[in-house]
C-alpha cells in the first residue's frame, strides 16, 4: 500500500516519481488500486457510507472476544476503528501504542460510538513504527504522572490531546495579539537577543561567550522597541526573552515568549492601558475560535470576558485596601506580594465582576530607569501591572522621552550612561511621548486552563533544573 | 497647547485626568480651545479646507526670504508646512532636524507641492526635543554614509523612509508566511533557544553560562519542530536563530529571523517543495499590500512572481550544467559554490523566466544526520535548497522518521546517541514520514530590495564585529 502514504498529505501537488520509503513492519493489506485522499478525523461525519483514508497514531485498543476497537488519533480528533478479520487482528494487536498508521475503511454511522461514527472493514498500513510502549499513557483523560515525568518525556507527553490543545490556545492567543495590533497600524519587529548591556539591570542575565567577549541574552526588547517608535511609531514583537531566575517558582521560566508592544504619541499610561484592553479582547476572541482545544479543557463556555473598560486601582489604594482587609500595615511597602495580588484579584471579581484588574502608579524606585513619573506625584510612576485572576501577566507604562530626563534618571540610579549610548541616541534626536507593555503568554494560558504551574503549558520549559529535552 | 498632545494618539479612550508632561521648549502657539484629533499625513487628502492636527518629526526645512517650507514626517508620509509668521519662523528655524512636533494647520490643495497638498497657518508645539543635529542626514533620498556609520547610528538611521520601509516589507513577509501556513492547518510553536546539545553540529554555536553549567544557543528549532509534528502534525515557528559565523560575509549574521515549518504525512520532499511554493506566493501577496513601502524602494510594479510550479534541477544536473558552461570539472563537488548558485539563478531566469529555482538531491554527506536519503539513490538526499535570484534563501527536505534509521545515521557520523535521547524518544514512539524547511527572511528582503548586504535590512545586526547598538 505504498501509494496510500502519499494520500496522507492532502493538498500537495506531488510531482516526484521517487518511490515511497515504506515501513519494514508487516502489513496484511491487499494491493490497493486507487487510494482515496486523506480525510481528517474531524471531517468523517461528511463521509458516511464512503471509503476513506485516515492517518494518525494508534491511540488505544480495546480487545474483545470477536472484535477489537482500535482508536486512531490525528491532529483533529479520535476515530474508532472496528477490527474483525482474524489475520488483521493478529497484526494490529501486536502494535504498540503510538504506532503511526494509515487506515482505509468505510465510515458507518454508529450512534453508540464516540462522535456517532465508526470505521469498518479497515485495511491497515504502518507508516511509522513505535518501538515498545510509550513512557506515559497518552490514552487516559489525564496522564497519570507527575510534572517532572511529563517534562522529561515531553517529546511524547505533548501528544496528549489536552496538552496539545494548550499549545493551540497559546498559538491562537499570540495570533490574536498580533492581529489586533496590526489592525491599529502596529508594525512587527525582530530585535537583537544578544546584547552588550543588560537593559533591565544586571542581576538575572545569562552571559554568552560571544566570539571571545561577553554578551548577554536579552531580558526584554525594551530599549529596541522604544527606539523603533522613532522609526515606525507603533511596533510589536513576539519573541523569546531570557531571565536567569535563580528561584524555582510555579510561574517563572528561564525562557518565555514575550508579547511586546510600544507606541508613540500617547498622553500617558492610560492610553497604553486602553490599548492593552483592546488587545486582550482580540486575544480572547482569537482563542474562542479554537473550539476543539477549548473543549479539551472544558472551557468552551468558560472563557473570561474582557470588559470594555477594565477596572483599575492606584497602587496606594491597593495597598490601603489589602492592609485594611488583612490588618497588615502595608503603607511603606514598595511592591505587592503575590498574596496581595491574589486578594486584589478576588476583590476585582467580587466588586467589578472582572477577572482583570489594572494596578497603576507603582513607586518609581521599584520601576526601571526608563519609567515616566506621574507629573503630579513624582514618587509614583505612570506605570501599571495587569492582574489576571490575581496574578500579574502584563507590565507596562509610559516611558521617559526627553534625552535630559534619561541622563538624570541614569545618574539618579548610579548607572553610567556610556553603555546605553546607542540607545540614548534615539532620545537625543526627538522622541514623542510613548509607552508600551509586555505580556508573558505562557502565564496567561496557564491561568486560562487552570494549570497550577506555567510549565504545564510551556512546550519545553527551561529553568534552573531543566535544560532538556 | 498641552491638550494637543493627547490628540496625537488617535484611537485611545483616555480616561486619565493627569496633566500632560509638556516640553520645556519655547512655543509661540496661542491657547487652543478645541484640539482636533490627530490626522495621519497619508490621510490629509481627505481633509482639504479643514483645520487638522498632524504630529511627527521635523524632516527638513527650506528657508526662503518671505517663507519657510517645513517638512513634517510621520509613519505614513511627509507633509509640507508653510511657515510665514515672523515670530513662529524665529522659533521653528532654531529647531534641529528630528524635533518631534504637533502642528495644527489648515489643509490646502497645492498642485505644485508634494502629494498636491500644503499645510497653512500652522500652530506648532514641540512634543520631543532634538538636541543638536542628527548623526546622519535623514532628509536625503539616500543617507550619504557608509554601512558601518548607518549601523553605528541605527537608532536614528532606521527612521529614514527607505530603511523604515524595509522593515515594513519584512514584517509583511513574516505575516504572509504565518497566514499561508495557518490557512493549511499549521499551528505556531515557540521552542527553546537554550539547548544542552547543539542540533546542527558543534562548530558554530554560542556557549551560554547557564546557572554554572554550559548551554548552547539554538542554531535552529530543527529537533523541536520535528518532535511537534508528533503532537500537532503541522507546525511553524518564526523566531531568532543563532549561528556563531566566524566569517564576515554580506549574507551571514550571528542572529537571524528563521521562518520554520514542518509537516507530517508527506510522500517525500516534493510535498515540502509544493508547500514552499504556496507559502512564497502567500508571502509575496502579503508584501504586495505594502504599497507605500514598495514605492519607497521603487518596487511597486517590480515584485517577483512566484510561478505555480517553481522549476527544479537535481544537484547532479546542476553541477553538470555549470561545469559544461564554465569548463570546470565539478563532478566530485559536494556542494554548490556561491558563483555556481548565481549561474543557476541566471539560468532559471533565462530558460524558465523564474527568479526562483529549486536544487534537489544534495549529497547525503553534506546534509545533517536527520536527512532522509533518496530511496532510489541513497548517496543523494531527499532535500532541497531554494535559490532566489541565485542565492540560497531556503533549505529543506524530508527527514528520517524511523527510530532505527536515526540510530544508524548517528553511528554513521560518529555521533553519540545519548545527548539526543529526549529527541529520539519521539521517533521511538511513532513518527510519520515528515519534512519541512527554513527560510532566512532578512536575506529574502535584502534580495528583494536589492540591498547588497543583509545588514541593510536587519534592524540591529549582530556579527563578529558588532554587538551594539
Amino acid at each position: 500500500m505504498a501509494e496510500g502514504a502519499s494520500g496522507c498529505f492532502p493538498e500537495a501537488t506531488t510531482v516526484s516519481s521517487a518511490p515511497f520509503s515504506s515501513s519494514p513492519l508487516p502489513s496484511v493489506v491487499p494491493p490497493v488500486v486507487q487510494t482515496p485522499p486523506r480525510t481528517s478525523i474531524a471531517d468523517l461525519g461528511d463521509r458516511v457510507g464512503e471509503r476513506v483514508l485516515v492517518c494518525g497514531w494508534l491511540h488505544h485498543q480495546r480487545l474483545l472476544k470477536a472484535v477489537d476497537f482500535l482508536l486512531l488519533r490525528d491532529a483533529t480528533g479520535i476515530a474508532q476503528v472496528i477490527v474483525e478479520a482474524a489475520d488483521l487482528r493478529a497484526v494490529t494487536q501486536a502494535l504498540p501504542h503510538e504506532s503511526v498508521l494509515a487506515i482505509e475503511a468505510t465510515v458507518v454511522a454508529a450512534p453508540q460510538a464516540p462522535n456517532g461514527l465508526e470505521l469498518h472493514d479497515p485495511a491497515v498500513t504502518v507508516l511509522g513504527a513505535s518501538v515498545g510502549e510509550p513512557p506515559v499513557d497518552l490514552f487516559r483523560p489525564e496522564i497519570p504522572a507527575k510534572l517532572p515525568t511529563l517534562l522529561d518525556h515531553a517529546a511524547v507527553a505533548l501528544r496528549h490531546p489536552k496538552r496539545a490543545a494548550s499549545q493551540r490556545l497559546l498559538a491562537a492567543a499570540v495570533e490574536g495579539f498580533r492581529a489586533s495590533l496590526r489592525a491599529q497600524g502596529f508594525v512587527e519587529i525582530s530585535t537583537p537577543k544578544l546584547l552588550e548591556t543588560a537593559p533591565e539591570g544586571g542581576a538575572n542575565v545569562f552571559p554568552v561567550d560571544y566570539f571571545g567577549s561577553t554578551a548577554y541574552l536579552a531580558q526584554s526588547p525594551q530599549l529596541y522597541k522604544q527606539i523603533m517608535v522613532g522609526a515606525l511609531e507603533r511596533v510589536f514583537e513576539t519573541a523569546p526573552a531570557f531571565r536567569a531566575e535563580p528561584h524555582d517558582t510555579t510561574r517563572h521560566l528561564s525562557q518565555f515568549l514575550s508579547l511586546d508592544a510600544e507606541m508613540g504619541f500617547i498622553h500617558d499610561h492610560q492610553d497604553v492601558m486602553a490599548l492593552v484592553t483592546t488587545v486582550l479582547r482580540g486575544m480572547m476572541a482569537s482563542v474562542s475560535g479554537e473550539t476543539r482545544a477549548l473543549e479539551a479543557h472544558g472551557l468552551q463556555d468558560a472563557l473570561p470576558e474582557v470588559p470594555p473598560v477594565v477596572p483599575q486601582v492606584h497602587f496606594t489604594e491597593a495597598l490601603a485596601m489589602v492592609g485594611a482587609a488583612t490588618g497588615e500595615d502595608l503603607s511603606a511597602e514598595p511592591d505587592l506580594a503575590p498574596a496581595h495580588e491574589r486578594w486584589l484579584g478576588d476583590w476585582a471579581k467580587q466588586t467589578h465582576g472582572s477577572d482583570w484588574l489594572f494596578v497603576t502608579g507603582y513607586p518609581m524606585r521599584k520601576r526601571p530607569f526608563y519609567t515616566h513619573p506621574d507629573p503630579a506625584r513624582p514618587e509614583w510612576s505612570n506605570s501599571f501591572d495587569l492582574l489576571f485572576r490575581g496574578q500579574e501577566i502584563i507590565t507596562g507604562g509610559q516611558r521617559l522621552h526627553e534625552y535630559a530626563d534619561y541622563l538624570a534618571a541614569l545618574t539618579d540610579r548610579g548607572l553610567d550612561a556610556e553603555p546605553f549610548e546607542g540607545y540614548l541616541e534615539a532620545f537625543r534626536h526627538g522622541m514623542p511621548p510613548h509607552g508600551g507593555f509586555a505580556l508573558g503568554v505562557e502565564r496567561l494560558i496557564a491561568l486560562l486552563v487552570g494549570a497550577p504551574n506555567v510549565r504545564e503549558v510551556t512546550l519545553f520549559p527551561r529553568d534552573m533544573q531543566r535544560l532538556t529535552p
